[in-house]
């Protein structure tokens, strides 16, 4: 099996990840969290994120972020995201499901909302017969593998404070989007006013490994509670806590994504060498780079190189780097795509 | 860190599991279970349960209990369990919050519950002031370390057969209780009649791996968004595939859980060897241990040797064993014991 | 059609709440409650219950009961009631649906739970893999026709503040409890301690008719809201609130309610006569009387006069007098089963 | 208190279903719906809309709708519909509440979505990671007053055969919408494939009445468990059942219709003929009249008669007629438009 660009969590374990499990792999511990591992593990994230936080390992991202907003939000409340959110598309209805709440999906640019969307959401404040927009989530790096500015993030969540909402991150791939700031969690967080973090570890060389970051103590209280009864409570926790400090050690997180930010890069700049027929279509900022093929070239390549549509309509495919990919990789991929191209 | 006996989930990952996880880590694969790892332990799962199931992985015993009775249940029906059952007690409340539906309680002896108890759940059916009986959900081992008979299951799924009913087994410890009726799983379920089983992997050597084994076509149909939507896809899915193929191989699982179960035995003997003011409360037949300790020495016990109290009224006390635990582990503990018995 | 004993949802509409809604069929108001004849409605209650209260009306008791409770509890949290209560046989799981919330039912005498009971309730508490009692349910008159005096639930409210636990009180049949008290809702209320109330009228004289009446503010405060969610909002509000007016003016539902009383009063006597055959079971204290009759003659009765088996295995019926049950009604009923008794 | 054009259920009940309140105000009926009322009205149902349906009655058109979706969908499916849809809008999120499940919007032409935008919502169409459109919602008369033709409903109807899909009908004011298309309830709905419809009374000069009718028989199995559990079903039901009958008697309820769509044309004539300052929005085809009057005059004329912005930007508002509104009304709402009217 080769590496391609279908998903970055096509991907492996990083050594260093695998390495950490045999050496946790040493008589027994308390499980459900109640163990050194996991102390240590929340110690890293408070080191990155701030004494203030409260952290809770999770098994998915998608209940990262059913628990994030679970702790937001009444049953008559609303979440505000992009229409090409993960939590509106690509969940199979978990928010609506487990929280039973609407969800309010503003038009998008290249996967972004913007602070001057959001006035209209307050139509309709206080009267019964609507649901009352609480939430808004944002994606970072988003589904198109766009970046929102530190000066975007705190547009909008002023508007948050202004509002009586809460900002919720959904941060998937939030370590390719620091290392595409350049910015460390800290420098980020302690100003971009994100109440609640979904923190993905999985798709970026973890086994598996997600979290909630708590960041008002309000929405921390019975999140312990929430964890278990939405099905997210590991019971031999240290397996995954161990993950996350090596994850971290080092800066290794960073390291990782900052590797498969540079290949989407090198990716985009060698398909853009073969010339106008391939449309880059979005800004690359992240692991993502997404694309439109001439003559539908792509049903082909795919075949070799498994891929997703992003959007069938318009043919537009998603190619997502890892932490594994390498040079090697791409030049074979843009090489048989040079092949396929119309002369 | 020294082994213990609070829970079987206190234990680490089987040499061979880990193993294992380092030998799939090799390129990319599709995620969410479309690879060649998974196909292979669903083909084991066809080996051991019969070639008409179907198998879905999942990340927790709750969220296998969760999935198994959702496939079951509309909303107004209702699941009947023992009033010791995992998911009556301790669970938060997930199969009430998830499903939406009640759970009803029937009296047990020593966590078993028995085809005399059932009539009683046909009043009011097709009255639509109450709730419909739908489910009757077994544990298998039960909460207290006992085993249902194949003969008691085939009284209990004649009935659910008789009533239009389905039967669900809650199997976090199967590979247990298969070990001590000394039974193959297609020896026991092409009897059995039980419609669909949570496969408990976590709690007997593996890093992490449930799975819901479904024998009713029927229940299986939708599983697949259900999964999703109920948090429990696991998008890397190889690496819990890998874990159970493992599992399985050269019949491992059911030596590990032998293991645990002849520990358990051990230790009710050598407690036994204390004298009667050591009260072994239930039967020992599969890998837990629960008794009364003379005088409330359990709390300086505990303290040295993590254990809970499973009925903190009578301070009856739970020991568990699991696939690692030694007979030095227990011997450590008797010894420590009989130091503290009152003369 | 004659009047039975099936239930005192099978009696008719008082004569001055037929009138009221005639009244008040004039012209257009607002919907949803924002109308004059609400206005009155509200003041009416807080005349009885006091200025602090807040009162939201709503179609069903079984809407009230599912309202309020909402109000209290989060998804993690528990209900704890009677194995009697309405909320917990005959709702068809509604509080289970519609909050996702676990219900524990305490084993109850006639009906009622006592507060020697609570103590066990605590236990598991602040621990993450149990449900968090939040709320004690109390029915008043209960399913049993029998009352809760204000000592009895005092000491409850009692255990509810010294807990950090919610007292609600289903009164589907709260007049027929002030009326057998003798009291106010005012004297009753302002001692009981009880959060919130569901309030019913339709089965007193109403066409239709339930209130939540809240007595802590912070109950309230969303209430408008899950009104609407929980399918319990009424368009055209004044039809209800009329009615509730003519039912409190001149103390009309109190008059209603001690009626009922009363014939179940004269019914107990009457059955009482006929001998020792016919055992009444419960204490009669509001408009129930609950009896086994001989050698299964009930089945002959129920034929001709309507009514229920309320515990089918011991043959024990449930007959239930009306607001407008008439002696002569009863004196047809006794005579009926004086022809069926066994000499 | 005089009437106005807030909405038609701010209007009264007609006499002859307060009558009807009276004359089956005698005597006790069994609850629930077991009563001969009901049973007239359920063949009063079945009169008009054929032998093969079932009929349901509930509280409220919220109710109906939930409880149609209900029947429909299981939680990882979806509902199209309009994005002007009362369920997508104007309830609070219920079906997102109750049912847990994703309503897809559509964008609309004066309320109506068409056939030609339903291929998409195939896409992704058996794709674990994206809910399953299920059922296509339309209202009928939609919230812009306008009316699907047969010819349309049909076009739809056939789509949704074609690809295992559920048609719903919203029908709060199916009774205008039937009087505008001059059809019988049997006409339209033997041709149109709808599949379960909400059948409105409550706006149309009834007390309270709503029903789900059912044309397809697999729909109704579990409904009257659901009805009961999702808090829609009235103890009391001869005084819905009644009303019913004299709503349908002689067809009142087509002639009261006819009569609120008149009023509306009438309406809308009369504000026509104050010249083009005043801007009729959407077509008139029912009983609502929607436009843009100059000079935010509206919120003068809001005061004195009542009535509701439909769309705050623009200023566009919503002039609702009812059953019982005259010539007389409207006459005075328009000399008084025009005395407003810039010069």
């Amino acid at each position: 099996m080769h590496r391609f660009f279908a998903s970055d969590n096509g991907s492996g374990i990083h050594p260093n990840i695998l390495e950490a499990l045999t050496k946790a792999n040493v008589g027994h511990t308390k499980g459900y969290g109640y163990d050194e591992f996991t102390r240590r593990a929340e110690a890293d994230f408070s080191a990155l994120f701030g004494d203030h936080i409260q952290v809770f390992f999770v098994y998915s991202g998608t209940g990262a972020n059913v628990l994030s907003l679970q702790s937001c939000l009444q049953s008559f409340e609303a979440v505000v995201c992009s229409d090409t959110a993960h939590i509106y598309t690509d969940e199979t209805g978990a928010p609506e499901y487990n929280l039973g709440v609407k969800l309010i999906a503003l038009p998008s640019v290249d996967g972004k909302i913007s602070v001057d969307q959001l006035d209209r959401i307050l139509i309709g404040r206080g009267v019964e017969h609507h649901v009352q927009p609480k939430v808004i989530s944002l994606t970072q790096s988003t589904e198109y593998g766009t970046i929102y500015s530190l000066e975007e993030v705190k547009a909008i969540s002023a508007f948050c404070r202004q509002h009586d909402l809460y900002l919720h991150m959904d941060g998937a791939r939030i370590a390719n989007a620091l290392a595409s700031l350049n910015c460390s969690p800290n420098a980020f967080f302690s100003e971009a006013g994100v109440d609640i973090l979904s923190f993905g570890g999985t798709k970026n060389g973890m086994l598996m490994g997600e979290a909630v970051v708590v960041f008002r103590e309000e929405l921390a209280k019975t999140m312990k509670y929430r964890r278990k009864q939405s099905l997210q409570l590991y019971s031999k926790m240290r397996f995954m806590s161990a993950q996350f400090s090596a994850y971290f050690h080092d800066g290794l997180w960073l390291d990782l994504a900052r590797h498969s930010n540079e290949m989407a890069r090198y990716l985009a700049d060698e398909l853009h060498s073969l010339g106008e027929q391939v449309r880059i279509t979005r800004p690359v900022e992240a692991n993502g780079v997404f694309c439109i093929f001439p003559n539908g070239i792509e049903e082909e390549l795919m075949e070799r190189f498994p891929f997703y549509y992003w959007n069938e309509e318009d043919r537009e495919i998603r190619l997502m780097c890892s932490w594994d990919t390498t040079t090697a990789d791409i030049d074979a991929f843009v090489e048989a795509t040079r092949r396929l191209m119309p002369k």
